[in-house]
C-alpha cells in the first residue's frame, strides 16, 4: 500500500503553490488535501475553538497513470481534496480526525507557500502551523515555501528538490518532535525568464535567523473620522553576516532547510534560572 | 522614571485575569494595556494582515496611591487600557508602534490566562503569542497562566509570585530570545475554599512536556442537513513520569516556570541532516 500524505497550506486550496505540490508528490503516495477555503496567511498555530467547522469535497481522483514533465510515465496515488473554513491547523486536525479513516499518515506537508517563511516568520506562518501540528502528532512533517508572493509564482524549478526531500523523509522519517522548514530563494529575474533546478546554488542546513519586523502598522482615517491601521511592515535580518542562517542561505541562492523543534524549552538558561529561583522561593 | 510595562492577553480586556495582573504589577511601573476586545483563545502567534485594526481607549488613570491587600500603601504607576479588534500579537504590535510614544517598554506581560498554557499548548496559546511577540522585539517578556478556565477563577494566591517574578525580570532582564512561560496549578478545592500563596508547593524551572490532544473534533448535524464540527479535545501528558516537565510540576502543585526560546532551530539534528543533505545535493 502506498504511504498516505496529508497536505495543507495557508494560501487556500485554490492557490497555485499547493496544486504544484500535489502534482510533485502524487507519484509518492496517496494524497489527502485539507486546506483553507481562502487565504489564511499569518495564522501561525492558531486553531478555531469558537466557530463550527465545515468540510467541502472539491476534487477526487483515483490512482492512475500520469505523464510527467520529463516525459516519463509515473503511477500516481489517489487524491482527495477538501476545503475547510478553519485555519491551517484546523485543517490538519480535521484531516487526521475525519479524513484518514484507519490509515496513519506517513507524512504531513505544508505549502508550497507563496512567500518566505524563514527567520522569525516561522512563528507567524500558517504553513509552519501545518507542520507543527503534524509534528505535535508525531508525524514526519515538512513545510515548503518559495520567496515569491506572486499568485503565478514559478514553482517548477523546485520540483526535483521537493521530490528528493519528500522521498528522503518518507524513507528515513524524522526525529520525534522535529519537523523541517524548507525555503526556496527567489531566483534572479524570476517571472521574466525560465529557470531550472540547476539555478539554485544547492541545499544548506540552516538555523533560524534572528530578524525584526519594523514599520509594522500603517495608519489611515476612515471617512467617518476614526483611525484604523493595516498590518504591513518591513523585515530586517539582524545578523546579516551569519552564514549559518536561513536568511543568509536564501540571499545567496541556496535552498534553506531549517530543522525545527516542537519543544521550545530554552535548556541553555535552565541552570542559571534555577539558581535564581531558589532565591525567589525563599522570598515568598 | 518608572519602567513601562505592556500587558495583553487572549481572554480580552474585560477578563478577570488581566485586571488582576494589572493590579498586581501597577506598583512596579507605568502600565499600558492593549488587549483584544473579546476572547481570542487558541490564536497562538497569529496576526491580522487582512483586516483594518482599531483601538478604543477603555480606561485611563494617573499614577497615585493605592491601598494594597496587605494593608500597605503603595504608589502605583499610570494606567492606559486600550482594546483592539485584532489578535493578541496584533495588540502587542499596536502597543509598541502606536501607544508607547518614545518610551521603550521594559517588559511585556501576557495573562493572567484563564487556563493552562503548559506542554504543547504553548504553541496554540495567544498568551504565549503576546510574549513571543515581545521576545521577537527583544523585550523581556513573561506569560502568566492559571490552570482554571472559570471566568471567576481565584487569582489572589498568585500575587506574591507574580510580583517577585516580575520584579526579578525587571531587575535582571532575560537572555536575548528567551521569554518565560509561567503556569500556576489549580489548587485543590479551588472555587470552594479560600487559598493563599502558601498553598503552592513552590516554584520549579521546567521543560515543556510532550503531550497530545486527542478526540479533538466533535461532529454535529445542522438542521439543514450538513455536517459541522466543534474543536474540543482531551489532553494526554505523553511523559507523565518525567519530573522535569511543566505538566508534572503543575500536577504536583508547583508553579512551573518554563524558559521558552524564540529560536526554534533543532540544533541537535543539524549534523546528521547535513550529512544526509550532501547526498541529496548530488542527486539533483
Amino acid at each position: 500500500m502506498r504511504p498516505l500524505i496529508i497536505i495543507s497550506n495557508d494560501d487556500g486550496y485554490e492557490a497555485k503553490g499547493i496544486n504544484c505540490l500535489i502534482d510533485m508528490v502524487r507519484p509518492l503516495g496517496d494524497v489527502i488535501v485539507c486546506a483553507p477555503d481562502g487565504g489564511r496567511s499569518g495564522m501561525g498555530c492558531a486553531f478555531s475553538p469558537t466557530i463550527p467547522l465545515t468540510l467541502t469535497l472539491q476534487r477526487e481522483e483515483a490512482e492512475g497513470l500520469k505523464v510527467e514533465g520529463e516525459g516519463l510515465k509515473e503511477e500516481t496515488g489517489s487524491l482527495q481534496m477538501w476545503s475547510c473554513n478553519g485555519t491551517p491547523v484546523d485543517c490538519v486536525k480535521m484531516a487526521l480526525a475525519e479524513l484518514c479513516g484507519d490509515r496513519r499518515p506517513a507524512l504531513v506537508l505544508g505549502g508550497i507557500n507563496h512567500g518566505d517563511n524563514s527567520g522569525v516568520n516561522t512563528h507567524y506562518s500558517g504553513t509552519m502551523g501545518v507542520v507543527m501540528e503534524g509534528c505535535m502528532k508525531y508525524i514526519p512533517s515538512v513545510a515548503f515555501s518559495l520567496c515569491d508572493f506572486r499568485a503565478d509564482a514559478d514553482f517548477e524549478p523546485m520540483t526535483p528538490y521537493v521530490r528528493r526531500i519528500t522521498e528522503h523523509v518518507l524513507r528515513n522519517g524524522l526525529p520525534r518532535g522535529v519537523c523541517l522548514n524548507v525555503n526556496f530563494p527567489l531566483l534572479a529575474g524570476a517571472g521574466g525568464k525560465e529557470h531550472g533546478a540547476s539555478d539554485y546554488s544547492g541545499v544548506r542546513v540552516c538555523r533560524m535567523a534572528f530578524g525584526t519586523w519594523y514599520n509594522e502598522v500603517s495608519k489611515f482615517q476612515h471617512p467617518r473620522g476614526f483611525d484604523y491601521w493595516w498590518m504591513v511592515g518591513n523585515y530586517r535580518n539582524d545578523e546579516p553576516d551569519a552564514e549559518d542562517t536561513d536568511n543568509w542561505a536564501l540571499q545567496h541562492g541556496y535552498v534553506a532547510i531549517t530543522p525545527t523543534r516542537m519543544d521550545v524549552t530554552a535548556y541553555e538558561v535552565m541552570e542559571e534560572l534555577n539558581s535564581q529561583i531558589s532565591n525567589l522561593n525563599s522570598q515568598i
